[in-house]
């Protein structure tokens, strides 16, 4: 599926494919994972490519690793069995918030990717998502709090935050940062207001994404183990 | 831009940046080059990430490097000045004939990029581009000869074959293969009359696609080196 | 310098440097650094090198990326002039909370480097930095907020949050993660009331370590550039 | 075996080692392969070494497949059992055809291979190989078509073809490019008719060749695996 | 274990695993290596991460493997069973020396390693050690033989020899050369005497450091093999 | 060249490049530098490339670090102006002692290149070579010092020494190891009696093959700096 947001595209889809990594195996549980990636014409002036270079950079990394986490905040891996669930995030163009938008674009694919176990008949538990997750990034730009702040605004930030919630009233992760400046305690908490109000805003838009008829592109993985 | 041949999504984009690698330095030359790539969710079962990997595979580099090839027939690189152009080309989807959609898309990259240079009046010559470029695979399945083979038909063909071709009536690139079998060459003339004729559609499309008016999303470098 | 809180225990040493990255050239500004690495035998468990595995972790780069944008919150760049200062810290024993005894540890160091810098007389500003930077981790065991836990504890901590603050009262950064959990915003209120006063209590301590007679062991750099 | 063809010599040496890659485990078919390299000083101007760069370029890598590919178009590989023959074709000295002369002493090493295996007894089919492989370069040097062109003349042609064929008269590989032009397709016909000639010569004297006493030099190899 | 030879530290430690590398499993016979690595701020100058680079240089790896060697002609590998000691000799600070100090400090490791295993009784051979093992670099400095140099004479010595030896009179690996120079037959029997008295005060100092109490800081591995 | 010592072949060429490595440049001293490689098939059982390895193995640096050591205790780098002198040794087969056969046929590639500049002109110095280089492997076999063992015999030697001497009776490097042995110091007099008999031999043989005429096969480099 592909999310938007303003001028940020972010392809998110969901392999499930048979078996867990290594060190989980004959735990019973499943796997979810997440790999983000950006395009190298995504950004106004073209980034070389990671694989190019041979290794894949810090930024890369940190945020593979906060939306996978964020996912496996949602869903009961007892339920899907030994099977992985592989969610890459793939930004086509960058204008800002790109990591927000793959969090709530991933969301969205882990939940058709259930439906696609469900049918297989795989689940242990037919509700294996306990509630939804959505992100968004806000900061602080000349003295005011702003959401979902484009590349331009973004970049001239005094305070950046993102805040990872799920629509029963709960926080996932927050992460909050003053890059060369720091913020009073007060600034973290107005934030965190502005932040659960559109958190609020994307939790309307998943539903009525999630109404629409299952598309049924999902890559058809090789069997997936019984539980 | 978007090139789509059936189930096969191709993202196609131009970057233009000023100066040429340093073994091209001085020569007052532009230079051409090619990045081809797929999504790892791009294929029925998930691939891995080559950036994960630490390396790019040789299929990879392969079809990178007749992309480029390909493209730098029908440009005179003396025209652009010591700029160069980058097309990258990511497989969104693939079923078959991504790298013959790729070269048939990075084509029409090439021509706004020389527009948008065109625009910004560092052409030496208004025209640098000779001839438009298209491709197409070809195979033998079941002993009959077919045009841009699906997924499922290519993986069981006899002999395959890419041709890269002008709207000239010319060949910029031929390569043929029997994996696993030979062909004769009575084959090789039949496979060449139908790819001949597939190209010729192509051009008519690729035509209409540069009627559009000019989108206007290609990156904006910084300032590209006056001739 | 070497930072012991409880069982871990880490080594931060600044080095300086003539100089900035290409990026930030002729900019006047200088530049902070960091790198953290664990020894293999810092674990309980050893743990292969990630020099001869050839690449460093998303977690190694990430803790990386923290320290130096939070001593970077507290200096003023253009006062060094154009010199790099990196920080390294190693892991020699780990027992929880290696990221925050880094981010401590590497404060001081810094705090050494400039002293150095001052002795040269390369100093633009005699006092380039404006506020003590300290971090520390919370955590929620057992349904209780618990500060600086160590291994054990943390591994089994609901909510985890690392909190970076200046003497002057103000935040940094602040991450917190529910990892295959979530947490209400109470929690988080609780968590950052518990850390502002595990800071105060490390202000303390590093103001001891800075009033201690000046080490002298700060490696000797070539002729930093005078500003 | 030692390969000269002109002033370019290639080291062609079989190994054989039981058992296959993973893909192809418990199938019962053997497995053909080639790694194409370039020894530092073989060319005019030394290059560098890709063990020290850390990665294999792109034009080894296609050479190497290339090799692979059309050696496996003339072995039946269920003949050989669940073993693996790896072909090293090394360039000591390199004048032009390269990958032409690697392809024609890897089919002749392909051979010494299986008359080892024969004698071991492993074979299932005594005539495991169909037929023989031989490969030519061919280019248009000023407006003439040329056999196995030397360096000098190679790095001028205008058109540049692969042609990889059997001594039954039939194809394996045809790559034919024009860098930085376009060639008719009347062109083409002419250099496959010269490529043709150029293997029927080569099939006399790899015949010549093979006919020689077994050397017995090619590397022992822990038993392989009977069928 | 801390090591301090002058202003070099190195630090040592023993970290046992069960199980043994693939080429020698099933052969009843334990394993001994080192890792040999230098904290980036260890020397005067900082030098660049080796995880950052990606690659482990030709000196680190050298070193490496002569501590791992020296090791080995100590010890019965078949006393230990099928368990593997590996010591990290990390070097904190850099004075010369270092590689020599490593092996003195490593053999002290290995020593608490085999106690360590005693204690739990997995030993075939209650005494698998056969004698002590230590080295010292010797170096001829302005035509004089010099016992461990520290660097600034180090850097500037003619001939540079390093000699691992044995409590029991023997030798175990001779390391001279001369960089830039040659020596006579001569100078190398009188840096050997030196040497020879040299490693016998190291002989005394680590059997006072093994006589103090069992420390019981080894990292605790996971229930090695019985024997 | 080939130099052959027994069953094993390594081929030694040298390359005259101009400039300098980076850390050297404007020094007015030119440079010698060596790489030591082996042909995946040069071993009984075949070894993986290390160019696909990604990475160069410890003993592969380990003796392209010794070869270069060698050659520049002969020659007067100030003599041969700010160029580069790089010898590939590559091993074509493998039957023992092939660090020392690359080390002498590496001298003789020296002279050929010193040869070379000497006729462009480029030499300060007519004699930059101060003496020949040689090198032989000794080991202790059952009890017995034994010269340049082949492989079957290296592999349960007790005792491994390579040395390297010049013809004027000096020592360049000796590198002696009991790998889980350890050896008396009169064996280490005896193997080196040995060795030093044994170059004397070589050194007989090096002049020989220096007398034939001037090959001319060395690869022409651009024009090399005057001194």
């Amino acid at each position: 599926m592909l999310v938007e947001f303003g001028q940020t595209r972010v392809m998110c889809t969901a392999s499930v494919t048979e078996g867990v990594p290594p060190w989980r195996r004959d735990s019973g549980l499943g796997w979810v994972t997440a790999e983000y990636a950006m395009l190298p014409a995504a950004t106004h002036t073209r980034s070389g490519r990671e694989s190019v270079k041979g290794k894949v950079g810090g930024r890369t990394q940190e945020i593979s690793r906060l939306i996978g986490r964020s996912l496996r905040a949602c869903i009961d891996l007892a339920a899907i069995g030994e099977n992985t669930i592989a969610i890459d995030c793939d930004v086509l163009q960058a204008d800002g918030g790109t990591r927000t938008a793959a969090i709530t674009g991933a969301y969205v694919a882990l939940v058709d990717a259930i439906t696609y176990l469900a049918a297989k008949g795989v689940l242990a538990d037919p509700q294996p998502i306990s509630c939804a997750i959505a992100a968004v990034s806000v900061g602080v730009v000349d003295g005011r709090v702003r959401l979902d702040l484009p590349y331009e605004e973004d970049s001239r930030a005094e305070v950046d935050m993102n805040v990872v919630a799920t629509d029963t009233g709960t926080l996932v992760e927050i992460q909050g940062t003053g890059e060369g400046a720091t913020f009073p305690r007060s600034t973290l908490d107005k934030m965190l207001d502005s932040a659960l109000v559109g958190c609020e805003r994307i939790f309307a838009i998943q539903k009525e994404a999630l109404a629409l008829p299952y598309p049924g592109v999902l890559p058809e993985p090789s069997e997936p183990k019984k539980k």
